[in-house]
């Protein structure tokens, strides 16, 4: 049995053979009979994708993830910082149901409060799954927390404040559902990245009027994308208990990230995303993270799968360079 | 405004400019303002496919098969039948919603029931969407004509009889939503084309314990496809008020049929499978049928699109052949 | 009918069920049976490539473009301008003869010089086919006004220069088609993007000899890309009365635009041809523009057709913002 | 230069380095400064498909068959017969031009015709282009032998009566431009492997009323597709001076080739091709065929390019069998 | 460690968590820190194919078949057979060397020695890997019984009769290795399937000299391909003491498996090689066999490794059915 | 015969039918009967890839890259040089064995040693090949000019500094194996372009102990990544007597180059590494090159292999200049 209730084992797990870790498929730890003690870091698979917009098997992710570690060493070189000091787990998947979504939904609401109360000290990855999820795992930190103000960076395409109404908890609203349900509040959330035609006047006006930040992609270009990033962390660091860092993989532009279920040109490129994900890391109040909307169906020679996971790398970079 | 309620306009219509309909996008009619008196045939689109058990995107195939059409004649050369004799209308896809399960299948049950109050006497047939749509089908031509018994001619890898409690209403379980819900008796029943490593003893179990009919492709293939095909429509016409035949486009094989979810070796051909649509278009107690689970998104070279598109018009061979 | 004489109407339109348009499909307004009197803008499609030196299938361009309006809104969050409130008519395709080239370029010259007497103050855009068309579409515009003089702003990895005498009027002879005739002198084009390994030392020299201006990508960029499109357009100005914008979409580098005949190493990103067509949409005198050589049938990810389209938007917010 | 004035050289020659050829492309010969003398069968491309209904690159499958030689030998096993013994000449490529369709089809007839003078008593072999090339060769054929009367065997998924007034000489009326130009009798065509939705009723009825004689697929495979074609064959010989055997690579199921610009479902199997080709070749009045409408650009995998190399084989094979 | 000297650990093993297994997954067992004593049989990967004639990534197949179980139940519906009943280990991958070939054959050797003396009574199932490697696997049962008498029935497009001399142990000479270095005789081989233009007349003149039977796919249909590798099977069991079953992958027609490196048209259809596979499964003497030269990276939509994985599954239920 | 000991000729030649070269293709010269005299430069293949770690087809990179000539003029518009007047040879390639590797490796030595000693004062092009060929083009040089010291510069997003002992001479090692069998001092490596997750730290150190100087890409774009390899160039110009260029593909970033062995994110864009190439062809010390890991069977669109072949004309450009 898995130790984590609403989680279940990852599909499968490297045979680890190295007696020192090189590839990031040696160093990151299983989970065995029992909760591990001494995590200074965790991540945990999310595979939904039902809850999104157009069809979408962003729930491949956590396991096509999984199978890229093998691709990298543990060591940026960039940064000479060895990932393999850093104790970090794979906790598994959350548990899901083929037709039920509130029921996945409350899964991981009640899996991320879970993880939160059992590792309230540990930096926390998500791998998705849709957008959707990150409204759950954000009300599960602040049903383990709920005396903490947590601030948003956002890196997307879009504002994803679209009507709840219409949609429900779909991959268009998580921004607006936390604001409406009070999770976070619109001056505490910062999106970056935004560009071309790809969201409604109605959504910036809602954004407005709720002091929700954005910055656009050409906007974020002037200072470099890095820069804006730490601006925002900065300022919401001395507004904020906690800052949770949530991906959309959509942000980057076609040609590096053509598997997405809505990849548009002009967009990011994985260079400036990296170094923000690693910016976010290295952030103190970083306490979370998402890698969202990233669906492996729709890539091609396998490189927004690699995009993704090298995220998820130059943030943990970043946690190890606190 | 759509003349039926649960239904929405499809999403294009193509500029008929011939006089003469030539091409199958030329021949099927669109809807106006108010429903038409006159169809002997309506389609409509269920563009529903959440509800899969792996990711899909079947619910692009009613708008996929509407552009296919335009690659098509209405001319059957093989039986030298005209389709554009029969007046056919396209009446529009099902509405959908993006995170509510139930309220989409419902949305189908009343599509259904309505099509069918409407036009009681014509041909429906369904373009899926994933197989759950069949239960919810079938259930809404129940609601509309309560006395009819209704039989079952399914194509299909798998025996869909999975478990309700375990999956909910999802494209595995709908032969046994209709069997435990009443809607049709196991013994109307008759899956044929299965094969291979896809199915569990226990559904066998299942089946043999509910006295469906179920013939292996192996076995099929002794006398034939469509001849294996015809006796069941045989004997279930002294049986049942109507038949109903499902159309699981994964009962082929993968080199005809690469874009399902699900894809499998050792599967049908599509000259049988075409055959057998004729078949069931040409019994005169064959009153609605459905194509599903073909995912556009999968496919290579367009030629499951073209192969269901193709399904479609052979069953409508029959159908212009009573 | 159609009421434009050499145009056929588009071979579907959308189902615009929308109150508000939102997407560019609900925004773009079909033609009736009589030619609008309030366009500011209009678009066709010229869906020829059959005079393509390599095999090339931009004639299918104009569908794909109008598929790919839905991926888009009308609102430019970059800009802030919703382009929901311009006038903007789809005229249909100019008619094509399948073995008749001399007569498929006259039928583009007559709908050109129909569509600019129509609309004489209306931008028009031509969602082409390949390059051969430009010089069509001039001539009709020069026959509709032969009074003005035509510059030419050209983004292209070629020349175009080539000689009509060994090709034809074909995809690589445009612009020396247009000198040849009279219609445009050299010093009124203006040719940026230019790079590599794709054109000839004769095809410089006819450029050097007719006072043709070119800028490489390289030179461009030292300016930037937009600002060098900008002083052509400012150049142009003071010197002829309107100018005609031709996009090659074979200028994109191949990572960005894998979907041309001849994809090219080397070549410009996304984000530069936007900016670059939103310019030319905002200068004054720019009454016309074309997209040429994309060619969906070679696109990966659909990124080529969106980034096409994208051009078209970027190109009508600079008009939208004059 | 080409000895041949309407050819040019291939675009590449391999290396042939071996003594004895256990290749195909070691075998082949190229022709040098003068025609040859001795040969027994000759082989030229026709890169010409500007002439097609819907685009295609079959201009390019001339090249592609070439490169595609080396993957096989010239022994056939199932027959126990090496090709190798036969001399085989390639005699280049017909010249084609950019944007005059008219003078590549005059380029085509010449060229039939010049290699018919040279070479009377040698089979030829025509690597097409799309199937408009079809009339122009038979057309030099007449030329260089007036007095000769000629039959058809066609292998084709359509009928290609199509009206040329509306068409011209396109892809899709070569048949009824031979009819009615009088090169052919409609009773000495047999055009075999129609089937489905792809012809329209009123090419039946021109097919009916000039006595062109047709087999579906389906009533072919009745006694199998070689059969068919060995009693088409055996009824043509009594009334006809010599045979042209013409392939349209679109008579295969699009499982066996993706690459064709239509390709359809329910189509012919590539060992049932195979063998139809050797019974042509093995007939002693076919003297001239070729293989139409392949679009190695839209090929999966390479296994339209390989299948029709492979009809080229078994064509040959039974040349050699004679 | 791996209690098999020569063999490392599978990359990863399924997180098995079923108490009944459904799915294949599930159902092999993997292999602790001893030898079971209780396999009925057991399968290990030979990750080579660096000795492949062309460039190959069959060396990916051993992985990506343990990928694929988990699309596969145990149960075969057609035989009513159940797989799981059978007690099958998951031994691991034999051990490789990037540049040292000859070691890596010899790995092969002792690693198939060391399975046979461990399992004497089990079942092997080899999964490779080029075809090389089945020279190797000989070898080693050789070694491990030097006494048995070993014939080889053989599903192959090629005879692999090339010269040691000219290619060394590569996948176009195992056959010709095992004979001419003593370990099985000429006519206690039957090879089955070949066709076509792939084979050269010297390796037929060499398999007739030395008495290999070889059956090509068009003979071996007058009775079915089953019912002639039944009869290869019943031949070889009055003259050897057990039999090796080598199924060449590219025995399949490229339409079933383009993911071979030298696919062809006019092979094998799954169903054939499936029931052929079963076959031999049956039979009492045959004690091992193999799955060669199956490149998962040129596949298309996943159907080769599937075909592979159901060619082991299938061969399996042979097995079962002893 | 090839005049050349150790190379084959090219598998095949263009017809070069121009007087006046414009394609590339039209421009190379093929090598007669005897060595030719005049050459400025010389290029030849290295048709191996079976020592590279992962599966790789790079073998198939000199025939990919003949074929692409025909893409590419030999006009330079960005410098306005024409290669045309640069005298360039292809010798063919280097003879390979399909098991014995070490051999492969021998004839690389030799090959090398040969062309050297033949045309000692041209520039000479290595068309890979996996990176494993390098150590041995290197070798041969020393062996032809043992007096002379070379340097190497070094375009990679690895050190290539892996143990010997563990790999022998395969792609992972060619850096460590110059290093310690003497042929190159570690000062004189200059490595650009490093990157991300793809090294380990053991291999910095053993840089770092042996003064290998390497810069990341992050680090190089700084100054521009053409101005870090000129510094380079200038640093090594004061301390040997020749430079070894050596282009490994995968320094380039995915989105740019799909089709090497082990595509990452985060690399090189093409206009950067273009540049480079043609600052290392410029400088008077840099006399030999290689292009190595590029894999045409991954690419996409054909784009690797047009960027691969890009570099070389870049450098040549870069030759033509000095
Ligand atoms: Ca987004
Ligand atoms: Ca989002
Ligand atoms: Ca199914
Ligand atoms: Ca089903
Ligand atoms: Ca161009
Ligand atoms: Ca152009
Ligand atoms: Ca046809
Ligand atoms: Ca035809
Ligand atoms: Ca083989
Ligand atoms: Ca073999
Ligand atoms: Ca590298
Ligand atoms: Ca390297």
């Amino acid at each position: 049995m898995n130790p984590y209730e609403g989680l279940e084992r990852p599909p499968f797990v490297w045979n680890q053979h190295k007696d020192v870790p090189e590839k990031v498929h040696e160093w990151i730890r299983p989970v065995g009979e029992k909760r591990p003690e001494d995590a200074e870091a965790v991540l945990y698979g999310v595979p939904l994708s039902r809850s999104s917009i157009s069809p979408s098997a962003a729930s491949a992710f956590p396991e096509a993830c999984r199978r890229a570690w093998r691709g990298f060493t543990t060591y940026n070189l960039d940064e000479d910082v060895n990932l393999s000091g850093l104790r970090l787990y794979d906790l598994g998947d959350v548990k899901q149901h083929v037709t039920d979504i509130p029921q996945c939904h409350q899964n991981i609401v009640d899996a991320s409060a879970d993880v939160k109360r059992h590792h309230p000290g540990s930096v926390s990855l998500a791998i998705g799954g849709d957008h959707s999820i990150t409204a759950m795992i954000v009300k599960g930190l602040k049903e383990a927390a709920p005396d903490k103000t947590i601030g948003i960076v956002q890196l997307d395409t879009h504002f994803d404040l679209r009507d709840m109404r219409e949609l429900g908890p779909a991959n268009g609203t998580p921004i607006r559902n936390m604001v409406e349900s009070g999770l976070v509040k619109g001056e505490h959330i910062h999106n970056i990245g935004l560009h071309g035609f790809f969201n409604t006047p109605d959504l910036k006006d809602y954004a407005d009027h709720h002091g929700i930040h954005y910055t656009t992609l050409k906007q974020a270009r002037k200072n470099g994308v890095a820069e804006t990033v730490a601006q925002a962390l900065e300022s919401l660091g001395g507004k904020v208990d906690c800052v949770y860092f949530t991906c959309d993989m959509d942000v980057l532009d076609m040609a590096y990230a053509p598997g997405v279920p809505a990849t548009t040109p002009g967009g990011m490129r994985t260079d400036e995303l990296f170094e923000a994900a690693l910016v976010c890391g290295r952030h103190p109040k970083v306490m979370a993270m998402d890698i969202v909307c990233l669906d492996p169906e729709k890539d091609v020679a396998g490189m927004t799968v690699k995009a993704g996971t090298h995220v998820m790398l130059s943030f943990l970079t970043g946690v190890a360079m606190r």
